[in-house]
Formats: structure tokens, C-alpha cells, sequence
């Protein structure tokens, strides 16, 4: 399929069927803003959840839940009101603003990301870089502070901001979250939450908000132990790297490597760091991207945030927007709570009970996005076969479980379909209801959004109470009796039966 | 227990713990922000839960996910810019600023919600209202508007805010929902998130939140069809009500009522109405608040929002409090479409097939806190008997649903402990390991942030697999087979089997 086909067809799919619609609409929409639709929602939560059971239940990190509003002088302390800035320019003729690597990129193909000011002054004005919207000449590229500032309280004595990452509400509570852990290291905290960036003039959708939601974990350790308790079920799992030394050189060469190796010949800082790539490798391929579309590329120097000595970005290859940067990895040595220790004047060091001395920890942070794996996600889904157009999404993931569909809408049908629908709501399924058009048009439209199962109610149904369960990847039928049908869906969707083992096979007909 | 003292001892197990603490607390904090620590983030996560069980599941409310930030002319339209103001007044010696109603309210006892600035300025002067910082004259009365206000994209041409409802995101999305919904009337829009309230000058900790965690519901009905599908299921629930018409005339007397009589003698203004009530008693109730500390306030006209023609206001009595507003339920008729109609000049009205005309819905809005619930549930789960204190969650509420121990730091115990959690763990089951001091005193920090199991690995597990449960309540324990502890955890925090049936009773002994 042709690159952009697929890209508009996906986009097309998720706008009519209710997964993302450009915010504010109606008043004429504003760039960086997406609203997930009912069944976004369903996906997003689904995608965080198992977030959740990786990070929270398996790793057993803490998560604490912090006001997206931020005082200045935090912020300050994190560095952010200094270095959190985009370098910006604006046209000289129609005053449009853009912010200067991207429109770099948009005209010469180059990334010119960790260039100071004034070295990109020097590129734009050598290949006659001009404003994308008129033509007209640039003026002098300065400093945007992208933070999206407010005033709290009355008046405007008080200033803050709006969280650039979820992190720094970790890092200030650090003390009372030690005392959690009861002085046990390493220990793990995460937020899932909102993230704001300001962004000068954002025109790729979805890739590049100005709101979106994060989940981030803070993993902090004794510098001079950077050990993961249980390394050694991690230790074979495969790496794919692209290494900074190499982009330097401009050498697209990835270095295929063991997670164990990568720590011994020092292509990754530390043990901890190598772990958790190798986790976020693991959670993008539970969520059901392709393990040969996932790479991890460091961060030339050049490119790192001003808290990372080493960053390696998780990216997803996607036909639209090529790599793209799903999480961010960064080894942010003791820089935050060195930082808030000494603008609070707070001691941040913990006593060390097993090596008897004063410990300031190190913190290695995996940080993901949830929109970016969203939008992936649907892509990768995406199956076009034929006249089927489907999201072949795990089981587990998909936005609706059940379909429930009478096969006529009279006979006494549509009231036992509400039956069956009241019965699996009960029991916590989530479930549409769906009786209009021929019931092939109903499978359709079920496809269409990736559910699992459909539930039909037929002739038999009210001679024998026995109903057809319809396979989303197999278009198969089986036939089943109603009070086994939680439990067969139960079975079906946790993969603990084959489908074909789940009922009588129905022999198949057309689907029209 | 003196109500003072309850309070606080709740409020100290809340920040020890890890439920709650202060926002920026290292810099010295800000009034109106808390954080969730790691038990309060998932005790949280499952009143969302729980809600949404309620609201997406069986009700069958699509739910959608909307920008925190919100441009100008939305909130003009929604009538936020006009009339989301407090009433302030600064202090002419020190600058101190207040809120007039709440000032009032603390220095008179009177509530003057609704009144107008110029009969305000009356009332302060009357009574001698001063600041009640250093005993200052009060300046003018004046309205301060309480959104946080921000500037999207760079300069200051188009101005944001953060939303102060959720619903306004709902609304503008109404014709994509409409169509997701298929024309069918009425359906349910959910969202829940953050919302904001630039409080002057908050004094109730974290009852008055200047960022708070909403969960909104939007009905969107014909107004000549105001009736709810499953009515008949709720028409016999009792409901306890306070109407305005008592209040205005300063009687304290509460109507009990049915739903269904509430309607037909006209105390509610419709079905929908009446339904969300009762829904709002049952999740209340679902969530372990008792019964008989629930009752539902009419507001007074004047202390109606701008945009509700009938509001009633769901309370929960607390010690420290009194009665608190924990969700609001709103007629908010055809104003918000109409209004965005207008402003946008977006056709807001939908074709009612049955009805063979076109339909401007209105909405009845059931929009509940989840902060403030939080605190209402710790005050009243909280037991203190003799020298035991302990929350009483229902076990599908609580944080930590197993706690582990090994009963002595040797022996090999430590290592079958671990065990038993990591296999706890990867089924999913919330649960916490604890080596430190003796086993009573173990016990004793579980059942304080209410985890209903606590599994002890002893002796007898090393020579012959088994280990002991104990039930917080009862504080009694059983021992079961580790191959069979799964399932029976499963059926314990499911209320399938009776403590005593889950294994062979442990003969009592001292918890020491």
C-alpha cells in the first residue's frame, strides 16, 4: 500500500469511528490538541493499564499522582525555566513563527539540533533558509521558553507553570517516598499523567502535541551499585542499537547485541539502564508492535536534555512519519535531587544501612509517551485485505470485547440480544450492542475496530438457547450455549482455549 | 473519639503512610495542591475504577479524553469567561486576599452565596467583616475570575485556559458523539480528569483543591422524553433529600422519598434526573460510605451555576467538615448546546427519526469529585478500637490486596517468601512484602492501610508447603496450600467463600 494511502486510510478509520478527533473542532480546531473519541479512550486506558501491571505490579515501582501545576521556583531548581526552550524565528513579512530545526529540516533535509544560536544563524542565512507560509526573509533565531506559564492565585505574584514531564513531582517528593521504601535501594517510582510542551507551531497531528500524556519511572540507586535485582532474566534478551558514535559518523549501522553485552563492553552505561531497554523492548511488543520495526538510538550529545549524560530513545518505525520516538531513556545521574537540595536546602542523601555512608542517589529514568505508541499502534493494526479493512489488535488491547448482534430485529430477537447484552455488562465485559444493517455489514463494522468476538442471536437461539460466536482473525463461527457464554469469552479472550475448541463449528456461509 | 482528634489522626496515617501529602512540600508548599502517594494513587485509581464500573460499563456511557488547556472562545461560549468568578476582597493594610463568602461565612456564620457584589459590600460593612490576617479594613468587593489563565503557542494572541469542568469538552464534541451514538436518545458521555479552580485563597486542605480529578457525566436526552430505559429497575430506591424551598425558609427538615414518587410529585425535575440520584446513593454506598451519612441538597437559585436550572448536590457528612459536596447533579438544559450553537454557528440540533422532527438535546449532568470522596472514605473507614487503629476498605478497594511475610529472616523463609510474591505478582495480585520487626507489628502496618490478606510463610511452609492467611477484620488465619493460594486469595477478595471456609483454621495465639 502506498505510504500516504495508508497513513490517510488509518487516519480516516480513527476519526470516523471515534478514536481521535482534532480538538475544538466546531471553533476552527488548534494545532497540537487531539481528543480521543470513545473507542481512543478505550485503547488509551488499555495501553496504560498494562503500563501498569509492568511497572507497578511485576517491577513493584510506586506510583504517585502530582499536580500538573508546577511554582516556579521547582522549576527553576530542575532547570527547566532555563534550558526547556525551543530555538524560534519568525518571519520578517507575515510575522508567522516556526521553530528553527524543523523548518531546517522541512527545507534542507538537515538536523541541526544542539547547534547553539548563533551557529544556526550562520546555517539558515547560508542555505537561504526563508518562512514556509510567504517566502519572506527571517528575522534573528531566539530562545522560546516552552513551558506554558500561569499565574497562581490572585494577581500575578505567584508564577507557574505547567509540567514539562511528571518526573520533577517524583524527584521533590524523593524524602518521603525513601521513607516508603524504607531506605531500600534500588526502589522505583512512576507518574502517569499529563505533559506540556508549548510548541512553537506543531503540524505533525498526533506526533506532536502541546498536551499529552506521559508515564514516566524514576529508578533510583546507589551510583556504586547500579544493579537490577533479578539482571539475570533480562540478560539474553536482544538489543537493537543505533549508537551515537555511529550517527556522528553518519553510519545508519545498528549494533545487534545482548542485553548482558551491552553492559559489559560499555555500549550502555550500566546494568539498570540495559534492563529497562530491554523492558520497554518487551512492553512495545506486548502492546503489539513488531519487534523488527523497534530500534533504540542514543542521543548524540548534542541532542540530550541538560539532566542526561545518556539518553536512548525507543523509536517505532512507521510508514508515515518515519522513526518515531515512543519513550526516552536517560541515565539523569544525581543532577535533579543535587539540584532541589540545594535550592530547598533540603539534605536529599540517605544513610546507606548495608555500606554505612551517606548515599546521593543516581536516577535512571525510562519515560514514555502514550499517544506516540497510540498512533503507532493503530498503524501497525492495520490490516487491508481484499475488501476487509480490519485492526488485527491483541485480544487484550481492543476497545470493545463483544459484539452483540440479533439477527433480525423482530421474532422475539432484539429483547434476547438485550438479555445477552445485560448479562456479559454484569460481568464487566465490554460489550456493543448493534442491530442495524445485514448482519455481514455488522461483522464489518466490528472488524473495522478490531473487536474480538461477536455474539449472534438467531433462530436457534430462541428454540435451544444456543448462540453463534464469530472469530474477528478467522471469520469463523462457533455455536454455543448462552450460560457457557461468559465463561467461553472469559476463556477465549484470556487464550486459555483454541476458537475452534470453544463450540460447535458452524458450518460458514456468506457474511451478507 | 473528639471530632478534632479524628480528623488528625486520619490526616497523620494519610501523609505517614503515603496517601496523601502536601504538594512542594520541601519548597515550603502551596495552599490548594496535594499530592497522591503510592497508597493513595491506587486507592484512587480504584474509586476511578469503581466509577467507571458504574457509569462506562453498565450504563453504557462512551467516554472520551479532552485537552486540559481550552482556548478563549470555548469558555465564552460555555459562559466560564462571565460567570466563573468569586467574589474578592483584599485587606487595604496587609493585601491579603479572600474569598467574601468564605470570610463571611468564618467570621458571621452566615452563608451569603448568591448575593450580589453591592449587597455583599452592605453585609460586610453591617457586620464588620475585617481581614482576618491582621484585623484590617476590607477594600471593594470585586469579581476575580477563578480559571488559571495561559497563552497557547508563542506571544500572547490567542489566550487558554485550563478547564474548569471536564463537560465543556463533551459538548463541542457533541455532533461526533451524536453520530457515534447513532441519533439513538438518550445516550451518556463520560470523561474523567482534571480540573481547575484558581481559589483564591484555600484554607480546607483537601477539600478546596486548586487541581482536582473530576469524573463528569453528560445525558443527552429530548427534552419531551426525559426517561430513563431502565427506570423501572431504580423506582423503589429511597432517596434523602434536603429542597431548597426548606432551606430557604431555614428548615433543616430531609425528604425521604422514593425515585419514583420524587418525580411524580415534582421534587425532581425528571426521570433522568431522579435515576442519576439514586445511581449516585449506590455508588456512594458501593464504595463504603455508610447509608446514613448521605443525604442530597437542592441549591438555592442564587447558588445555582450560570448554566443549571435545578442542582442537587450529593454531601457526605465528616467529622471535620461537616457536610461535603462530593458530586453535583445538573439540569443544565439545552444551554450549552444552544450557547455553542450560537457561538460557533455549528447546527447543534439532531434529527429524531421516531419523532420525524429535529431535537436540540438537553442534559442532565451527574459530576462527581474523586478527591474528595478519597477523603470521606478514609474518615470513615477509619476504626480505632483499644490499641488497634485500622482502615476498613471493602477489599476490592483497598491499595495493597496481599501482604507477604516471612516469618523469621533465615531459614530459608526470606527466599520461599519472595517466591510466593513473585508468583502472587505475575497473576496480578497487588501485594507488598514486609521482613521488618516482629510479625504482630507487621499485621499491625497492614491492617492500618487496610490490606484485607496477610500471607505469613513459617515453619510448616518449608516442611510441607503450606502457609497461613490471616483476615484483617476478623484477625483470625487459616492455612492453605501454596499451589491453592491463588485461588483462594481470588475467591476471598471476590466474597466467593467465607474467611473460615478458605482453609484449616489456625489455632489463635498471640499476634506478637
Amino acid at each position: 500500500m502506498a505510504v500516504a494511502k495508508k497513513h490517510e486510510e488509518v487516519m480516516e478509520l480513527a476519526k470516523r469511528r471515534g478514536f481521535i478527533w482534532p480538538s475544538f473542532e466546531i471553533y476552527g480546531g488548534v494545532a497540537g490538541f487531539y481528543d480521543f473519541g470513545p473507542l481512543g479512550a478505550l485503547l488509551k486506558n488499555k495501553i496504560i493499564q498494562k503500563w501498569r501491571e509492568f511497572y507497578v505490579v511485576r517491577e513493584g515501582f510506586f506510583e504517585i499522582d502530582s499536580p500538573s501545576i508546577v511554582p516556579e521556583e521547582v522549576l527553576r531548581a530542575s532547570g527547566h525555566v532555563d534550558h526547556f526552550v525551543d530555538a524560534m524565528v519568525e518571519c520578517q513579512k507575515c510575522r508567522s513563527a516556526f521553530r528553527v530545526v524543523d523548518l531546517v529540516l522541512e527545507q534542507t533535509g538537515k538536523g541541526i539540533e544542539g547547534m547553539s544560536k548563533e551557529e544556526m544563524d550562520r546555517f539558515v542565512k547560508e542555505h537561504k533558509v526563508r518562512c514556509s507560509d510567504c517566502g519572506g526573509e527571517l528575522g534573528k533565531i531566539f530562545d522560546f521558553n516552552a513551558m506554558f506559564r500561569t499565574a497562581i492565585g490572585p494577581g500575578s505574584q505567584r508564577v507557574g507553570y505547567l509540567r514539562p514531564e511528571t518526573a520533577q513531582g517524583i524527584f521533590i517528593d524523593f524524602k518521603r517516598l525513601q521513607r516508603y521504601a524504607r531506605g531500600k535501594l534500588p526502589f522505583g517510582v512512576v507518574q502517569i499523567g499529563k505533559g506540556y510542551r508549548n510548541e512553537i507551531s506543531p503540524r505533525q497531528g498526533i506526533i506532536r502535541l502541546r498536551e499529552f500524556t506521559m508515564a514516566e519511572a524514576e529508578v533510583f540507586f546507589d551510583p556504586e551499585d547500579p544493579h537490577h535485582p533479578r539482571f539475570s532474566e533480562m540478560a539474553g534478551e536482544q538489543l537493537r542499537l543505533w549508537r551515537a558514535c555511529d550517527q556522528i559518523k553518519d553510519r545508519e549501522q545498528l549494533t545487534e547485541t545482548t542485553v548482558e553485552q551491552a553492559v559489559e563492553r560499555k555500549v550502555v552505561c550500566n546494568e539498570l539502564m540495559a534492563y529497562y531497554l530491554a523492558l520497554t523492548k518487551r512492553f512495545l511488543i506486548d502492546l503489539g508492535i513488531p519487534n523488527g520495526v523497534i530500534r533504540f538510538r542514543e542521543q548524540t550529545p548534542g541532542q540530550r536534555a541538560h539532566y542526561s549524560s545518556e539518553t536512548w530513545d525507543a523509536e517505532v518505525s512507521t510508514e508515515r512519519f518515519g522513526w518515531v520516538e515512543v519513550a526516552g531513556l536517560a541515565y539523569r545521574t544525581d543532577y535533579d535531587l543535587s539540584r532541589h537540595a540545594q535550592f530547598s536546602k533540603e539534605d536529599m542523601t540517605i544513610f546507606s544501612a548495608d555500606k554505612k555512608r551517606k548515599v546521593l542517589c543516581h536516577v535512571v529514568e525510562p519515560s514514555y509517551g502514550i499517544d506516540r505508541p497510540f498512533y503507532c499502534l493503530l498503524e501497525h493494526s492495520y490490516v487491508s485485505e481484499k475488501e476487509r479493512k480490519y485492526l488485527r489488535l491483541k485480544k487484550e488491547l481492543a476497545p470493545i470485547e463483544v459484539g452483540v448482534f440479533p439477527l433480525l430485529n423482530r421474532a422475539g430477537m432484539p429483547e434476547k440480544a438485550r438479555e445477552v447484552l445485560e448479562g456479559l455488562k454484569s460481568r464487566g465485559f465490554m460489550v456493543e450492542y448493534d442491530d442495524a444493517g445485514s448482519i455481514g455489514r455488522r461483522y464489518a463494522r466490528a472488524d473495522e475496530v478490531g473487536t474480538p468476538y461477536c455474539v449472534t442471536i438467531d433462530h436457534r437461539t430462541l428454540e435451544e438457547d444456543t448462540l453463534t460466536v464469530r472469530d474477528r482473525d478467522a471469520t469463523s463461527q462457533v455455536r454455543v450455549k448462552i450460560e457457557e457464554l461468559p465463561r467461553v469469552l472469559r476463556s477465549l479472550l484470556c487464550d486459555e482455549i483454541p476458537f475452534s475448541e470453544a463450540g460447535e463449528p458452524v458450518k460458514k456461509r456468506s457474511e451478507s
